[in-house]
């Protein structure tokens, strides 16, 4: 006879009710791969009356969600209501104190709070698992923490925010700006009505402070990402960038580096051959490098209530199945600490915008700033030549630190025919 | 103290040589990840005397590579010999026989004999693992098997055979024919010696019925996959293709049908913007859908030391961690066996190329085959006209059973005007 495990589900917005669909729809698949029946045994939400669109009949209700962990029905504890703190913190600590496993979908809780949970999980001897909290349905913290096991990890870098990625991909598909498109991404539900934390990057800084604890074994850090948004992004740096080989991303970086580990979430130029260039709308991808692997990639829906429900039951089924890795793929005492590179030491190429009036000397001027913090330029765009009217100078750095750029950008500002605060994107080759 | 796990390596060739590299440089991270030290214990090869780039000093060598099974140093056995029979088949008999676990790399092997030996190895309540026998470095056996567990799979395709997809990325860059290239990639390293295996597409098929008995849960069927190669690829067809907007693969694909499981490798027309289209050179891509999931993509290195080695490797620290899946997803009793589709009963849209002598009424003759098939026409080329001059005509075809396609193929040949036998290739849309 087939087992029966019982999950308490706190939370029942998209992902709660995908995760109630998924288990009843594909309930019998799920028992021959895992050998258990798995049943909602109890749930909790704020809003009983609510239509959800699934059946919750038969389903214990706890007003509060900590309660579920003290129902002798479940089993294991999905939290899926989301926050950093609040009631999903008490949820998980409930569930932890109640020794059951807990699987969550809530990547800024873990952001901020994940090596110290994970402290608290292994003590107490019980799975944690948050496939549903990086890059949606792409099992990327599976692939990364037991696929890629072997390999010393250089770099992992990705889309990790699909509101972004649609906005960039259709501000680049029309020419509009990025408030038109943003209004547009509203309407049709790809943003949220607050965006901040799509927009301004801090999403993809979460997700990317968990990608980095597995990728090298160290505490999750999420002070130490550099983090910006998209807002600054133009139509004219996305039609210069094309015209130049590339296409603009919001990609979120760790690698290791010859002054530390690196986690930076920020506009890039990529080369449009890049494959991580290709990946449009609301699509995520992960890129990682391993030393024995080389480049592996994975592609597919970052957000969602299907996908989500998807890498939440897989590990469900992995906690039935007795699968069970390290939290952050190393214990964590082992976790090692490690301090933040300062954005200021990063080292690579620039795209830099600058609106100048056309009067002789300015390029002569501008190339003198960038002689004096010795960058060398790769290449030089000038178009239009009406003096005392604006005209856009368009250059490509060299490798140089940023810091260097950043004082340039100061002497630029400086120069009285340049006329609007200076632009820059950093430019990532793979 | 870190408790210490022996693996006896039969086979040192590229892979097993990549694997004792491996397991020597990275072999504090994985302790590290996996709570043991992993040792070469023991290995066996043919060729005692040769200079494989490793140090093997302290490591006992066998010369009867099914011995290792019964070295008490040996805790795990890894099958890196190939072939879908003798030595690497008695070596995988004598681990299960003396119950310890397996890692191989041996797709023929599963290819033939998975359902059987996956039987076996469960009696004997012992680990089987092989992650690189498919797509090399890439996790997609662990991504199938537990990351999409939760998912009904509908189709799951790619790109198999980086040899393959070497060749016909080099002939659409160059315009050059199939041997010309094939003579290139052997002098490069890229294809073997002797290429049957690969450029036939049996290696790709080998790959294809592992992942659909992981898919569909259904036992290892290599008979029923229908295989075409690569060789009757022409230059002038990937030009027609590129010109009606498509790429052409070797696609490895497996799917759900009204009619049951189809699986299927042979070149495909598929559109130049799909995600498969643009994998080239040796790299290895595998798109798998699932109901929840929807649609997820997987890309790296198929072959090569490096990233075979890192998924033997992580196979064997799955087993040293004690995480375990089903062999082929589902326990042995529960695999469902199902009949093969035969080719003809496929449907879908095709590119169909003649060469005619441009007479009056041939284009008639042409069509009236087509109209008693009922097959109708999505769109058609028709270049050059100069009378009793061979010429081509090169037709898109809307959905068909592939048994009338053939039946109008018949036809074609029988009518004066075509002068050469007609070439088909299919359609996949995504």
């Amino acid at each position: 006879m087939t087992k029966t495990v019982g999950v308490g589900i706190a939370g029942l917005g998209t992902v709660g009710a995908g995760v109630v669909e998924l288990l009843r729809k594909n309930g019998d698949r799920i028992a021959r791969r895992c050998g258990s029946r798995i049943e909602v045994a109890a749930v909790s939400a704020r809003d009983r009356a609510r239509d959800r669109g699934v059946d919750l009949a038969g389903v214990t209700w706890h007003d509060d969600a900590a309660a579920l962990a003290a129902d002798p029905a479940v089993d294991i504890v999905l939290e899926l209501i989301g926050g950093s703190d609040g009631i999903a913190r008490a949820v998980i600590d409930a569930a932890i104190a109640a020794g059951k496993p807990v699987v969550t979908a809530n990547k800024a809780l873990l952001a901020l709070h994940g090596s110290e949970i994970a402290e608290a999980a292994e003590a107490a001897g019980i799975a944690l698992a948050y496939e549903a909290a990086v890059a949606g349905g792409i099992p990327i913290v599976k692939a990364m923490r037991e696929g890629l096991a072997a390999n010393r990890i250089s770099r992992v870098y990705g889309i990790l925010n699909g509101t972004c990625n649609y906005i960039l991909t259709e501000m680049a598909a029309s020419g509009r700006d990025f408030n038109d498109i943003l209004a547009d991404a509203q309407r049709l539900g790809f943003a949220e009505a607050d965006p901040t934390f799509d927009v301004e990057g801090i999403d993809a800084a979460h997700k990317l402070a968990i990608l980095t604890s597995i990728a090298f074994g160290s505490a999750v850090n999420f002070e130490a990402v550099h983090i910006e948004g998209i807002a600054n992004v133009a139509a004219t740096d996305i039609a210069y960038a094309r015209e130049l080989g590339y296409v603009i991303k919001l990609l979120a970086i760790a690698r290791q580096t010859p002054n530390g580990i690196e986690q930076r979430v920020h506009p890039c130029m990529v080369p449009a051959e890049a494959a991580i260039a290709k990946i449009d709308g609301v699509f995520n991808a992960v890129v990682a490098d391993g030393d024995f692997v080389d480049s592996t990639v994975y592609v597919g829906r970052g957000a969602g209530a299907g996908p989500t429900a998807s890498a939440v039951v897989a590990d469900v089924i992995d906690i039935v199945a007795g699968r069970q890795a390290p939290i952050f793929g190393v214990p964590s005492a082992d976790m090692s600490r490690f301090e933040a590179v300062p954005m200021a030491r990063h080292v690579g190429c620039y795209y830099v915008r600058l609106v100048v009036y056309d009067r002789p000397g300015v390029i002569a001027e501008i190339s003198a700033v960038l002689r004096d913090e010795r960058i060398s330029i790769d290449s030089l765009l000038q178009r239009g030549r009406s003096e005392n009217e604006p005209v856009p100078v368009v250059m490509l750095t060299h490798e140089t630190e940023e810091a260097a750029m950043l004082r340039a950008l100061e002497a630029f500002r400086r120069i009285e025919s340049v006329i609007e605060p200076p632009r820059i994107i950093r430019i990532e080759e793979f």
